[in-house]
């Protein structure tokens, strides 16, 4: 795939977080990378998605600096190039202010497995991570974020687990490619819905899915003896 | 009705879940039964809902086996197969995660009749079956689903309850057709919705409609002196 | 205006229902009545609303008797025949199952004045009537929930505050016109959202909008000073 | 720009306020100001969004002198002529009823700051001001809600806090164009709901986001060295 489909791509997936209900105005960001030119598309910053082209997508290497464009990057752009460097299987990533996964990460609490919808997708809790010291917001703020999202997943592997939730802010996802990030947005919206409607119904405790179903669900998927997809 | 169009028919309901909300991607499916035949149609697995055809829909026999059709069936027919050979009226079969319906499923409980919302349609609480067992969760585990369904449905007319939501999962339902058995799901989960919103405003105690407020509004539907319907 | 105006009239109002995401299936019905002649059209009973035409209306006299049209009118029909024949102003009537005006029916309670939003269009609490005896459910159903609602707006005026909550049930509104009337039930459902949000955002205690508020705002829209309207 | 364009562009903003979904009916308005000639735009009052032209518009002198068109004012034209008065930077002014927003002015209280998706437009909570007293309601009332509102902001920079909850009534945002008085009722609405969502995930309990993340994303928006937006 070459450069300019590459934007298109990238245009597209942004859009589709319009589409999907996820983002207004300036909300959210969905970038890809093409790792064997070490290059990342991604929506430039304070630009409404109506306002948008394809042309528009900002190109930067992996320091960030601008290679092709005439409109700067997101302001998020530090916190997906630390995704990128340490996620080899990352190969899009996407951020929304989405409602109820909005909600849990301004409760600051991950989001426990209630049940096979969550299972089917991420295997394990949503993960939020530690709130920022205020040195790490007032200099590099948006790299320390990346960074600690990085820490946390020292142990969780980012392969099974797509998503993670920055405390007092949002989530962000990814995927083998954008449109993939923006589906876990997308289905990670769903089940903070579904998670909090049914922690509410149980009289406000979590309910738990057995581990074991929890396993059977991400394991028919995307276990080495899945069955859950097929190919034409 | 022939083969082909009962693949048809199969097809529009899968995409009138997608045209109510209940499902996105890849989730829930919708079955038919051609019991004359011995034969079920039901949504291929794995497969995006805009990118079906209706020639896309798989045909098996009731032992499962692939009769037509280049497409494996859903992950879900051992579920659907289990409730055909023990609802003999049941004509069609849905499965969704609708979002109210999928979070009573994930607290795990049974929705009590609080309204002629749902006295209208369902005679009696929305029953949720008993938790699998790891045993039956990694051995043949849509069959054993299947079966923990009929087994509370040993109890209960599967005629008036047309309805069951799996815990820790979500909601499946039937009717004497595949539009029937979606007709189901649309209304499951709204009164699913309304279940737990008057719940919430009476205090968080379920309000109970009387058990012959709940009588009258089921049998001026569907008793032997209903007077709710009329036919052109 | 003749009667096939008044058909056409009623057909809009019932389908207006659905625009506004008050009623999905056969659910809900407006009627409209013509007082000079003793007519009332309504919608016929247990067909869905996009297989309804104008002329598909039932026209009825007071007593319920069929007087035009092939089709039976709604089984709520007596309900409408007895607010008619005891609120001399109303022109028209709606039912709906919409989600939070219901939700505060099978709560079973009345729902306060919060905010001006109440306060500028229902005049009072939006009062739930008393739930029906087992013979008043048993025997002429419909037509004792009519002399209920009835009953309690022996002290309350029908034209300040036109709506019910039936209890375990829904609502009814009424206006001078069947417009009125579905405007109505669109305000009532809004109403009932924001009141149990506000109460649950004032810690699940009704909030208390001053009594010279709700005087204020009901006042300056029907009082006889009133100020909010104009006619071009 | 001549009257007749800044007519169109209040028309416009209004009909934002539909499609938003922050409207129905009558309910809300949206103004802007022409400092120069000392003139002010609104929706005239009590006729329905889909019956309005840009010429429908009012056009009144700062003391709510009918200077052109042949419709009344806005009702609330005295609130928004407050508010012009004493904040010298708003250029347009809106007024809705939505939900979430208007469920926060019914319980009467601020809107603390929960996460970035607040500080991101909003510096500190959104102040829910006073209720009148009876006094104030009875004579001049939509004079004197504009100058509990001011009185309120004597403590308040009115540029970079630029939305109120009138308590018991709803929000009034504003901004240095309607567009962005529009914009800000929208962000309003969406972090009002997230508040109560991530309030209620919290058990009830606002989470606090801390206050240097706060200043840290207002201030890459808003601050001097603001570098979250670009121009083509």
């Amino acid at each position: 795939m070459n450069l300019a489909e590459l934007k298109k791509q990238v245009y597209d997936c942004n859009l589709e977080l319009v589409r999907r209900g996820l983002v207004i105005y300036t909300w959210g960001n969905v970038s890809a990378i093409d790792r064997g030119n070490g290059l990342v598309v991604i929506k430039p910053k304070g630009i409404e998605y109506n306002l948008l082209t394809a042309d528009d997508m900002a190109v930067t290497d992996l320091d960030g600096n601008l290679v092709e464009g005439s409109l700067l990057p997101s302001v998020d752009l530090d916190i997906h190039l630390e995704l990128y460097k340490k996620f080899p299987n990352a190969g899009g990533i996407a951020h929304t202010h989405s409602t109820w996964a909005t909600a849990w990460a301004q409760a600051g609490v991950d989001i426990p497995v209630m049940g096979t919808t969550h299972a089917d997708h991420f295997y394990g809790p949503i993960p939020c991570v530690r709130q920022l010291s205020r040195e790490e917001v007032e200099h590099d703020y948006e790299r320390n974020l990346g960074r600690v999202i990085v820490e946390r997943f020292e142990a969780i592997d980012p392969v099974s687990m797509c998503a993670v939730l920055a405390p007092g802010h949002g989530p962000f996802t990814w995927g083998s490619s954008p449109e993939e990030a923006v589906e876990h947005s997308v289905i990670l919206e769903e089940l903070a819905r579904m998670a909090k409607l049914s922690a509410d119904i149980n009289g406000g405790k979590a309910p738990v899915l057995p581990e074991y179903m929890a396993e059977k669900h991400y394991m028919r998927k995307f276990g080495p003896e899945a069955y859950f997809y097929q190919k034409r």
